[in-house]
């Protein structure tokens, strides 16, 4: 009899994931159910595939859901993560195991003890990033260890953005995954890290502004910022004596001067509501954050305001975004700054129907060796094939395709709730991944570290 | 027999209080009870006072408090104001009327229905602000209206700061009152208000460089930062068709520009906790929100940084506070960015034995009568006289005292929860008040408004 495996959702980012699954079914004697409200997103060559069952339903009904897992023998969940508890008590409660792409999040931890004791395996994080970070960092880590090294530095980039044949407006930018979570980036408490044995603490309103440079070979020159704690994964990578630990979002170089204008202008605040925001003026929207003048426009206050010389590309990159309309008008209503900012950049940043999207991945491992410092780096670089086929859809769902498969094989192992961060997983996942065209480029380059003077002598 | 006024708490702020009631307590028949667990801070000449009752205990124990209150004719709340609901709580059970000078908070708001249903009367923001702002800027705009006037600007400023005599630090402030609120102002959200019609929006990274300047005559040149919510009281002082209301918070003139390089270096951060920062020296606190060098100092790193120039006076203003030295050690463990800030802070800002306060407070009211624009600024200025008699604890108690002989006597004619927005109670304490030197002094000056071209015509 064939396995179930039930995957919860079929939006966009499934597509990936649901090809890789079908291609196997046969070979692995798979059956695939997708339980979700709609399947509009589904490529429609695979609607009539044989071993794919279709189950229209609302995943947050309990008893619907609990019922239809109880049936499988995996579960992947797409759900958004807030939703993940409800398919892990299922899961757990009907002995099945669960894998998604999604954080381990503190009521998902809570459940750990009762995972093992029924002997289950639950594998999260196992997307791009998280996922493919994980296991290509460790992957570095590990062997740098087992070579007797000792690890000094270790800095992680990643990035969604649009590939370089569809990169076409001023901020070298467009959503290309959740819109939200680029608006808000970086709010909420400061960004945590460590340079050279030191804490460092970076303040929202200075994040854009305190950027590093990249050069990702055969992608070109890019900049990060700091994720909001660098230190998340310091244990689990076991890196508990490293001097250096830093982690970043990737962009391409000049979009994170321009984001800290309207940072400082304070129009990506998620904390407050403007009333009556529906049909407001762009212009309107932009002026709320400016001093009253009666004799200066918006754009002189704005400029004067935020020191912005006429000749500066940033300039033309606010422009672009038609922040000084009078004839744009916000559709949402009691709108919070960054919600209306939000639909505003929705207009301009998303992604036309012939656009690529792009991932890109970053590390830097710097590590003593036999006395000698040495570095390596490492970067992976991945362009969408079409607006289904995204980069992005890729990078998440062929990790979890191929983490189901092992899963249902027993490959793994290993109970509980776990990361892929085990040699045990990560050998055996980027192997496949790497048949994907999903690899990572290494060099050895020289340690600079941070302080090559020190180093040098 | 004497009636019995309940003060809880014998703290600083108290000295005036007491001191008026007892002064009072013969002619008026009162016997002032206080209940509080040290009375160290009681002026040592009123101890004896036969009309003062000390009653030792802790009034959170929810017996002791319920019996004592039980007891009272007119209770006064000094206890913090995250515990007036439990002293409302007992004023309902045993039908005492209740006084303070904190914020009507949303729990005591919950038992409006209950305090109006039993006939009592609580009054509370009956400080100086709030209280006194309350109470001087409403008996002007109601007698602009009911000259037949018409509201178009009101603006409103207050600040406690140390006196002239006494202002001898290079940041022109001292601590007068809770530093924590100094150190964390302007927090947890954008600073609202309205000018000429339009809602205006200030982030935080931005509140201490949109600072106006106000000339209090006798004081000197001040300057003030926007209040978090300016519209507050918009409809409690029937202002809702005003076309600009902005309320703001008095300083030095130089201030908060200074003030500014502490919240954009992140050194103001309430939001997480600093491991193990006992014994840290606070060059090493300050060395965390700048990023690492091996070449370079602390002091050039964050000149460079906040863009600050050598000859700058708010680089002498940040030397001055020790931030560079690399022998004084944060005593606090695990303090928040803010909590180790006001440690530091306190070194240098806290109030010497001889030194003395000052309250300044400036209203704007902007009005049409009879198709012109006029303009009447108030102002009041208040100097402690000495470090127990502080102009704090006076413009404080004062308007306490005053109200809580009225209210024994039940000259309001109200009941329920209120502040001193009405008539009937602002005419009665700020004319007493002026007995003790606490008054405004008014002028017509030329509306300009924020539009003098059209104005002007």
């Amino acid at each position: 009899m064939r396995r179930k495996i039930g995957l919860i959702g079929a939006g966009k980012s499934t597509s990936y994931l649901i090809a890789y699954l079908l291609d196997k079914s046969d070979k692995e004697g798979i059956l695939l159910h997708i339980a979700d409200q709609s399947f509009d997103q589904l490529d429609p060559k695979y609607i009539n595939h044989p071993n794919l069952v279709l189950h229209k339903a609302n995943m947050l009904d309990d008893q619907q859901r609990s019922k239809w897992i109880a049936s499988m023998n995996l579960v992947i969940s797409m759900l958004p993560a807030r939703f993940h508890h409800l398919v892990a008590r299922d899961c757990i409660d009907s002995r099945v195991q669960m894998l998604t792409a999604s954080y381990v999040s503190d009521e998902i931890k809570a459940m750990e003890a009762e995972i093992s004791a029924k002997g289950l395996l639950f594998i999260f994080e196992m997307g791009v990033d998280p996922g493919i970070d994980h296991m290509s960092a460790k992957q570095v880590i590990d062997r740098i260890k087992s070579q007797g090294g000792k690890m000094l530095l270790f800095e992680s980039f990643t990035g969604g953005l649009v590939a370089p044949q569809s990169d076409d407006n001023l901020w070298n930018y467009k959503f290309t995954w959740n819109p939200r979570n680029v608006v808000v980036a970086g709010q909420g408490g400061a960004a945590k890290f460590l340079q050279e044995g030191t804490y460092k603490y970076i303040p929202y309103q200075k994040l854009f502004r305190r950027t590093e440079f990249l050069d990702i070979e055969g992608f070109g020159k890019f900049e990060a910022y700091a994720n909001r704690d660098s230190l998340k994964y310091q244990s689990a990578y076991e890196l508990d004596d490293i001097r250096t630990l830093y982690r970043g979002t990737i962009r391409k170089v000049g979009f994170s001067r321009a984001w800290n204008l309207l940072v400082e202008l304070g129009i990506t605040d998620d904390s407050y509501r403007i009333s009556n925001s529906k049909g407001m003026s762009y212009r309107a929207f932009t002026n709320m954050f400016l001093p009253y003048s009666p004799t200066n426009t918006v754009e002189l206050k704005l400029r004067h305001y935020l020191k912005i010389d006429q000749d500066d590309i940033v300039w033309d990159k606010l422009i672009d975004l038609n922040l000084f309309k009078d004839d744009c008008y916000i559709e949402i209503d009691n709108g919070t700054p960054a919600e209306i900012l939000q639909e505003i950049l929705s207009k301009k940043w998303s992604l036309k129907e012939s656009d690529k999207d792009m991932i890109v991945m970053y590390h830097q491992f710097g590590y003593e060796l036999n006395g000698e410092f040495k570095q390596i780096d490492a970067s992976m670089g991945v362009i969408g094939s079409d607006h289904r086929y995204t980069a992005m859809a890729k990078t998440v769902g062929l990790p979890l395709g191929i983490t189901a498969i092992q899963m249902l094989n027993n490959k793994f192992n290993l109970k509980g709730i776990q990361i892929p961060i085990h040699k045990d997983i990560y050998e055996i996942v980027l192997k496949e991944l790497n048949e994907y065209g999903i690899h990572f480029k290494e060099r050895e380059c020289e340690y600079l570290g941070y302080n090559p003077e020190v180093i040098g002598l």
